[in-house]
């Protein structure tokens, strides 16, 4: 049975956790941690769990790409909620190292940006060489390549390290989205500060086929907080693109724009529409909102039977 | 009792009464000639007139103003049908002039590409100098300014002119269009060649607005045959735009297009779906014809219910 | 010997004379009125006038054909200055008829906007029919078919007409636009305040044509104040465009802007860049000032150079 | 002393190595294997290499991040060159599986499309489970959880594993892109078949900023073979966007739209203009060629100099 079981991207103690633990309802279920994105989302396939909780999107590494193509090409599953994290460094060190031997440093080339003032206040002097991914960082201190690598405070047990300065992150929100993943069901009712997500492809390979895509979007007022393109397999340069747009399937502009990419669109995948983690209503642009709709489709039917 | 009489731009004679007399109807009916556009109008807006034929646009001239005008802010009426008629140049001169007394000629200056290798033949000597328009040219020689105007041989009667020569035109398809305006009603049933004509009124003044405003015609793919931009009186640089666009009210593409005007206009004035006089079916793009959009709504339907 | 000497579309007494007369340096000109538009700009081609003064749009009747096609067809010319005069209606009607004799009046379908506040406070039962024109309504008051007509106070003299009432105006600002023209020369220095006019025939007549050269000044910032589709005497639905654009030719967007229609289309004619009546300085928007092409051009040379 | 030594992604054996060995210069080159992408590109930055090959682009599994972020956030580099490598599959299985002992399969989301073939005929009842990449999946193999991995060959000896079968693929052109990058230089000179890397940062958070920039390529015809977004670190939903052009930086259509880039953007980053590793010319669209730009070029001139 599955109600009351959910998966996450283990191991136990890692970001994606704490995310799970942020929902309310996670307290009335068995929370499991999975080896895999995959693996979290085939228990939801497979019914041996009712949801998923997997990061798709981070604000220094990017997008999480085996959920994205999990997603896109997998057996289908839709998003139910968003959770987001912020991100906070901390400094990982070999155990034994102090600041004065931290010489050199590393972690993924975005993060450099969260860590640069903590860095010329503690650490004027350090050489900073970017890694190819926070965790590869740590790896690299572990190896002895490098005395200290920024990333999450959960990794040092992972790689045999010390933090030796945590909660390090700039002004900006870095942070880590998470969604919870169900099977395909009618979506839930919207709140007013909703997220619809999509994956895209386009039929004609022609270089404008984004850009005509987009006008889709743009003629109805629909704005996009993510786009990422992603190879289809069929080849260099063919794509299919994954998008969370501004509103709910039930907005009268996100259904209609989204009528006109299965229209255009070999295949449009709907992935859900939910609530947004931060509760923002969108700015819904003059000529766009549900009544306008409405008026016009009375108009038009009006015309229909006879202006006058 | 206006059914069985049609009025339409007077007087008797000229080409208007012609396009008049190539639609079958009119054989049945009682065809009145008025003296201006807003008169023939005003007798179907009173019900003294079932329909009226006005012209409304002439490839070399322009177009019609007063009927663009009429159409746009008159009382609501509907085009129900429309009529081209070619245009043939007969060259007009002074009652004893002939071909070697023609050493001027005027006409409008659009007139000009249509004469060119009539006069390069015929008149090779010639000087040409543009009048403000064709009746305005066969005035002017009237009064003796020219000796020769290239304009419509029904107006040699009217300025006392004789025609030295006839049927006078290029390869290039120069056509008078004219359409027959009813009271507002129902539109006909769609031919599967239709065209549907409309007034906008773009709620920005921004220099965007038109092009945002063509992009509602592009997305779903569909084709102005004429686009005209009038002024709305509320001050220079202040339009409205008068198009006419393949395809039939009826037709999704249309319609979702014109509810998209209609929601991001101050006004749109609907002025009907009627056959296209030269029967051409339009090219529908891939993704926007009925079909795909039904298949669209089913699709969105589905996700709203809940996929899978 | 042409300099000293303006034409200008007569008769004397009309609004071009009145709208001449506001130019400085007509004080020292000479000042011709010529029968018709063509005429007046004859004589600039011919060297017989210096420049000649001509109505280019009214923002009631709408855009003067003739000067627009004369100056997209014939011998090239540029508009060197233009002028802007404010629209005041008379109302006009046989000598002896007072305020309530007048029981129909009329004017052209957009005047009626302008005259509708002063309708309802001074003839609130007098019914309104269009004319084609102001002017042919003052004829048709003539004939005796109205009892009163909208127009310009000097046509009462033409039609034989009183003023009843004049200055008639609402509170938009009716204006009519004319343009000095004169022989092709290098444009005048930008003053900041600027237009700059031009027709352009679309290569394609597919019918994004228009949308995709619309583009071309979207994607540089540039502003379009005016805009009209003219018939290229190539068939009805075949046009090529006449507009005014913010900015000199000397300004960067500008030249970008006229390079890429040129490119693009069957032809470009440049019509002058000319300081604006209004004065009104353009709204240049971020990354389109001549200092942002210069420095996007100077990164470009370090970038061919060998960036770094 | 850098001449001489090109570094790469290693270890050796590996298919960055079969790429850089296609390039003729190779064979008169040091070539270095690196533990990373960072790592082979600071040996160029640092001056001990000349040159580093590493990946940027998997037909299968996408944009290489690290490479991506390199490129956009590290010290500048230029790409030089590009290699192409067709992507064929191995089925890696423990020592000692045969084909009947294997009942599940795993790898890349995206490679299932690519082995689908090969699977339904030899393997038509093995069970197919996504793993995060081809490596991790050959890595849970090695794990015990599947009995299969799709892989590169080269796969099998870091896991410990046998190739089962090899030379696997589809009919479509499954690829790995990769990138010789070397010290900022002036780029080479055009070949007639060259692409264009950029990186540029939108200036507007505003929904339709990539719409916009999308505009700077296609209102001069510049087509783009790969675009993808990329994580700024300032938060999410902000974003880079990396992007590959059809032609050089020499072109003209193509040093405008950068410099349209340029002026729109907060940044935009150069990659390099090179030769395309398929030798394939562009389509250069009508109105868009170095011909067409010079003709409007000196057109302007004279316009600026006075038409006429």
């Amino acid at each position: 049975m599955s109600a009351g079981r959910y998966t996450y991207l283990g191991p136990e103690g890692t970001f994606t956790e704490a995310a799970l633990r942020t929902l309310p309802e996670a307290a009335t279920r068995e929370l499991v941690p999975m080896v895999s994105v995959p693996a979290a989302l085939d228990a939801v396939r497979d019914g041996t769990a009712e949801g998923a909780l997997v990061p798709i999107e981070n604000s220094v590494e990017g997008g999480i790409t085996t959920t994205l193509d999990e997603l896109a090409f997998g057996r289908p599953l839709v998003i139910h909620r968003e959770v987001l994290l912020p991100i906070a460094f901390a400094l990982l060190v070999r155990p034994g190292t102090g600041l004065t031997g931290v010489k050199t440093v590393t972690g993924h080339p975005a993060a450099q940006a969260q860590v640069r003032q903590w860095l010329s206040r503690h650490l004027p002097g350090a050489v900073w060489e970017s890694a190819a991914s926070n965790a590869d960082g740590a790896r690299l201190v572990q190896e002895g390549r490098y005395d200290g690598a920024f990333a999450g405070e959960f990794a040092a047990a992972v790689y045999g390290l010390e933090p030796l300065a945590t909660g390090i992150h700039d002004a900006s929100n870095a942070a880590t989205r998470f969604v919870l993943v169900g099977r395909p069901a009618r979506p839930a009712a919207p709140t007013g500060a909703d997220k619809t997500s999509a994956v895209f492809w386009p039929r004609d390979d022609h270089p404008g086929a984004l850009l005509d895509l987009l006008q889709e979007f743009a003629v109805r007022g629909v704005n996009l907080t993510r786009i990422e393109s992603r190879p289809t397999g069929q080849g260099l340069g063919r794509y299919c693109f994954s998008v969370d747009a501004e509103g709910h399937l039930t907005d009268r502009r996100v259904g209609e724009t989204l009528m006109g990419l299965h229209r255009r669109c070999l295949k449009v995948r709907f992935l859900g529409s939910y609530p947004r983690a931060d509760g923002a209503a969108p700015k819904v642009a003059r000529g766009t909102g549900d009544e306008e709709f409405a008026e016009a489709a009375d108009w038009l039917t009006r015309m229909l039977d006879g202006p006058g």
